[in-house]
């Protein structure tokens, strides 16, 4: 199957329909059924001490399977997430950004699933891991 | 068992541990294993179209358990989530807030489980389902 | 909305569609969005000590979603389970059933969401809580 | 860290705990956090139509996070599964074995979390996914 979105494609796609929080991700690489999306922590994703929040951790994960999934579909902003489960295995370390590798294991007509592991950057164990699964809207 | 801690302690716990979101929850009510949050929806919390988004959510159902698990085992700032699942089901009402009905399923010496049903004010049927378990560090 | 399905109905749905495991269970009652199964226990449900197996625990809460499903669109075979979370939280009784109670969250035109507690029975403390989601053929 | 159950050791541990199931599973592969399991399909795991059921699919994932596990901390029988998030993704090929590769993404004092791919043998897309928590009993 081929791309329907480039990088660019999908970045734009991202700014014009959140953007409340494009700003917050910077997507790093997209292949067939695979995105790498970072999240660029500031302040308002810290808990006390410095560690990324969870919401923040979810929010990654979120994103980043949705524009794995667009990137094969094409621009769906109507696209939603049915469900999600995430484990938190690590403290991540404080001052630097979360990178999350995504997989897409299922893209179906009605539904796509995809996996992520999530990294604070230049650490080899990663944070979180997450699957998630998406509606697609009937054409 | 009874509570360790009552409504308007966990409200304070959370302004001083959380201060950067205790403004978005307002702690309804406090019980044996239960607890009831609300989410004061503002624009941050906002996707296009007026909806909350999805990790307004998971934020609330994620503080539900934690404050359900501290009113029963005192304030401990350093329960952390280990999993999270959760079930989106239907498109929040623009303009509501969103409110957390939680009730602890667990609550061992090591994990507490939690579930949590989310319902935008004033509708009957759920927006969202979740379940989590927080590790609860040794003393 | 009306059942669709009566409980001696979907009893025998059961006992034709999947007479390898229909003997395992008994639906207690069918009512509005909700049903009640019964794990008879045997042998070959048990672990060493006596304990009900984690797969046992699975195969009651999946086909009481499945069931809860039915009774409210009619006899659809071909519904499959798309997801499943479980937490397992107490070692169940030796000696003695398992009771699921399965309340459906959702009832869409193409997923179903159902929750179910499972219970050893005579015990107030439940074993294991599940959410289930289901696909629905189209018509 | 080094492995401290060979691919032996394991399959005769399995063999002398859990009689009742050993029969039904191949261990391929051990290795540092990882583990290749096979389902030795039979009769009793199929459904109509000769797909594989949901719980034989949940009782391979299960038992391989478990032997992931194992193989790092030893025979530690009383190690219990916590939660299991599984996604069914596709209908397994009637007819042939179903394959497990699971690697640990975590090994703690407590806990330990795996994530398991299913295939169906000879084929790429994945059947199931599945992410599952296991308790680690205290020394």
């Amino acid at each position: 199957m081929s791309l329907k979105m480039t990088r660019d494609e999908l970045t734009r796609f991202l700014e014009q329909e959140f953007p409340q929080v494009a700003g917050d991700f910077a997507i790093e690489e997209v292949g067939d059924m695979r995105v790498r999306v970072r999240l660029l922590v500031g302040v308002r994703h810290l808990r006390p001490g410095g560690t990324v929040s969870g919401p923040s951790i979810f929010a990654l994960a979120d994103v980043t399977v949705y524009l794995a999934t667009l990137a094969m579909i094409g621009p769906e902003a109507l696209a939603v997430t049915t469900n999600c489960s995430i484990d938190f295995m690590r403290k991540p370390t404080a001052g630097v950004d979360l990178i999350a590798e995504c997989r897409l294991l299922k893209l179906g007509r009605v539904l796509s699933v995809g996996e992520v592991l999530i990294f604070s950057e230049g650490l080899e164990a990663p944070v979180a891991r997450a699957s998630l699964t998406y509606a697609i809207p009937p054409k």
